[in-house]
């Protein structure tokens, strides 16, 4: 079997998923500056939310890079990814909508928390099968630990929300500076 | 006619059924853990549906696997499937409102019986194209058994859902993990 | 440049259309067997719909494989098919939940005529790059003639939408089945 | 890494950015041809936008077509792009209902200026990345200029948007116009 179906999917759920979050900026009733402003907590969340599938979208793509063989359990991690995923739009729009409420805020660091951790699982699965090391496979391993940071901090997030909101947001706004910045040694992998 | 554009096609409306489902957690008014916990059936039904169209993907993807010429009857019996799939966002979140009253139970479990029947003719119009058997072939008639089981549980399903509606729930989760074991003769045919 | 992105774009949006109409499917606030039913000219709408996008889907198909070359002409073209495809979820929407009413209905049976036309003028502008005769290019030739008979039942469709709207499904219907009537010559063509 | 996936994901957004916003023309709860006009106006944005998404997918397409090694700048300049255009569908949706009020025009006046700069960004992202001249390149290159007359009335549309609305739209329908005329440069350079 091969990757090609598995990714094309994963691309067409994850562009949906990256797109639909847009239908919850609601047209404002009124035509006024101040309407539009009104907004501004829930497109902060769509902006958060956007760049957080984006990076999961790269890091799947790397992940997928170093897959040869596709199986039945590396089918099931990546569908439990795509889930925990598909679960964003709405605690983003919550999120948002709330204008970033204690629960909200905590549920959106929750989910984050679980694509995390599906993302690991996928990533186990994956590597359970390689039979020999590549050079982006020996980068990905290195990106492991900012996995580990990734998930201290989304539990600081999670656990911040209900008392200090604003640390919960820096929290989860480092996260997604810690990925935004370019792994050298993947890019090195792969351009080699 | 190769069947690159079905595969494409089939793809993207699986990607955006198992995708619009989430649309219909509606974000909730309220800020509170108690407003979010309402909202447990209706993502308890989303999951239910998430893995029955990742069940199907995963078949689509094997039964496809196993065809060189696309023709008509073909092409219609993928759309049958298709269209029958498309309706599962509705019963999905009608069941899930009602908290998994016996109507809305019913027309899932109808749903669901609905699309095993589309799949069963997509696979029987296929099987008719065959000109020699590889062993996915006969490992996809294997798992036919399957089939039966779950059609005769699909109709379990749909007529306890008026009485019992638990044994409904029972019967429908039962068809989920059966498919969710992994088949040994298909994994063994395809990484061969 | 080659067609792979025009068929990929083309097969996604079709796929969205296809898909998102069952949005319009309401979940009823009852639930009733009759709450239910209340909703089947909606779905008899969807179902239309859905056997006319797809169709569409099949037609496209065949017509892009007898493109080499794909020039802005043909992107415009293929775009204005599309503009006219994504209303259907519209004047589908409004006819089934206005029960068939006259206006609705004249409205869907304009936008199918319409959809017709812009498909004929991506059909000529793609043939006006022919540079030789395939059996598949003389199979769409020869198809053109139910193209023709379509355009007259539409226009039926639409007249009669306003005073006999029996006449106006009727015209529809007929114009589905001549469609999914599998074409000899096409079948011929594409398995040679 | 290859740009397939790339080219997919942004094909997958794009798909849905442009069928997305048929879903603001709302269904009428009347059943007459007034109610239908009324959403002239709505129908209107969704028309421009629909041609703008158009033009970026043709323009993506070919800057793409460019593009051997894609790194992690590419990913996230594209990332960009696909964000300014995802707002396209509510702002198109907020000046469609409110019958192009002041501010909701400037809103989209300003949100096409943004996609134009974040698609220059994506082209001098790629550009860098160049390491010899092709005829598509050079005609990628001449036809910059049409991207700084473009910005420039972008900025007369925000400007004017306030004051004389039917000047904006002037100044946007006239961007519009000068995307869709095909370049004779690029039509040779991709025929070669």
């Amino acid at each position: 079997m091969n990757k090609t179906r598995l990714e094309a999917f994963s691309d067409g759920v994850l562009a949906i998923i990256i797109t639909i979050m847009v239908l919850e900026l609601k047209v404002p009733e009124e035509h006024t500056l101040h309407a539009l402003m009104e907004l501004q907590n829930t497109f902060l969340s769509y902006l958060m939310s956007f760049i957080f599938i984006g990076i999961y979208w790269g890091n799947h793509h790397h992940l997928l890079h170093t897959v040869h063989h596709v199986n039945s359990k590396i089918i099931w991690a990546n569908m439990g990814l795509l889930l925990t995923l598909s679960v964003v739009p709405f605690t983003t729009a919550w999120m948002g909508e709330s204008h970033f409420e204690k629960i909200p805020l905590a549920a959106y660091s929750a989910n984050l928390l679980i694509c995390g951790i599906s993302f690991f699982i996928l990533q186990k699965t994956i590597m359970a099968h390689y039979t020999h090391s590549t050079k982006l496979i020996e980068a990905l391993k290195k990106q492991e630990k900012k996995g580990v940071i990734s998930t201290v901090l989304y539990i600081i997030a999670l656990l911040s929300s209900l008392y200090y909101p604003w640390m919960a947001g820096l929290a989860i706004a480092t996260v997604a500076v810690l990925w935004l910045i370019p792994d050298k040694n993947i890019e090195k992998a792969l351009s080699e």
